[in-house]
């Protein structure tokens, strides 16, 4: 008895809390997950490859898949639009293939609004003492950058509550943390509300 | 941040279908999970000792825990009484253990009614066909009690839509399934609903 439809896991957290490197492992190990590409109306940077990084699109293609609905989530970062195609995630979980979207917490939230059955995990700092240390050592920002980012990060933190899951991110310990979300989605495809529609095609036959 | 609360995880399943072989695997695995004994009016048999396979107990003593909801669920079979004693399960749990149940269909409903937080997961045969040669196979009883027990089974198996989880038992793999129970406990642990305590008295110092 095999799940039919892939996850849509959404991996999330404040800035700094390393989820980057949570998400790298995840892809590493786990070969079948696809990870999802963005839609962007920014100019692709040098080595940057359509379907890759991302996928470029013109502002008035963009404009036009937001009001038909087509992104799962949606922002705007300095005058460019970032998004979520909806058609290549669901093409892929009907596939059967899990997809893993790493991503910050306004776009979660959007997310878990318009993809309910999506599973959403946060990623949560051992103490604020190493999240802070984390993004103060980035050491490419202004003090005043820094400043901000921190307190957005704490802010951020309370959202934790409308998250599915939480995870913490020991220092050193990256692979516990990576073992959690597998172990995750293995529950996960072992839920009895996600197998209903197989279980009662057997339940039939009996 | 640790779970402060263990879960308590109630295994079950039709009969046949290999549940007390999944337990004791995950009982050798998993050292810090807790079995829990059940109480019963019957007499002891020999070598059985108390407190260790059961809690023996009067009829009277029975029927007073009953009346005073001490116990999460009870059954009588052939005369005898058996049930689950509240007060041990919660008072492992209250130390931060795991508590195991290997339980009938009818027991865990009774258990998930009594107490909602616990985590059901029902064992699933690889076919029909394959509970169906389990059951003949034990060759203790008589055809016509066969016959039952396979009806039974088939009837029970209907049940898997009130479970949390469901785990196929695939013949010769029983580490495959005793390895989705551990990562169902693994997320289970990691579940914002079960940390919301620790996670808003962390969020208060930030």
């Amino acid at each position: 008895m095999q799940p039919n439809q892939g996850i849509l896991l959404v991996i999330s957290g404040p800035s700094g809390v390393g989820k980057g490197t949570i998400c790298s492992r995840l892809l590493q190990k786990l070969t079948d997950i696809q990870f999802s590409i963005s839609v962007t109306t920014r100019d692709p940077r040098v080595g940057e490859q359509e379907g890759v990084n991302y996928y470029f699109v013109s502002e008035e293609e963009f404009m036009r898949m937001r009001a038909n609905d087509e992104l799962l989530e949606w922002a705007e970062v300095f005058g460019n639009f970032y998004g979520t195609p909806r058609y290549a995630v669901q093409a892929a979980l009907d596939a059967g293939k899990d997809v893993l979207l790493e991503i910050d917490i306004q776009g979660a939230m959007q997310v878990k609004a318009s993809f309910p059955e999506c599973v959403t995990i946060f990623v949560w700092p051992p103490t604020v003492d190493e999240l802070e240390r984390r993004i103060r050592q980035r050491g490419t920002e202004t003090p005043e950058a820094i400043e901000r980012r921190l307190r957005k990060s704490k802010l951020e933190m309370a959202h934790v509550v409308n998250y599915d899951y939480v995870v913490v991110n020991h220092p050193g310990q990256v692979d516990a943390a990576v073992g959690e979300v597998e172990a995750i989605l293995v529950a996960e495809k072992a839920k009895v509300a996600r197998r209903l529609s197989q279980l009662q095609a057997i339940l039939k036959e009996v």
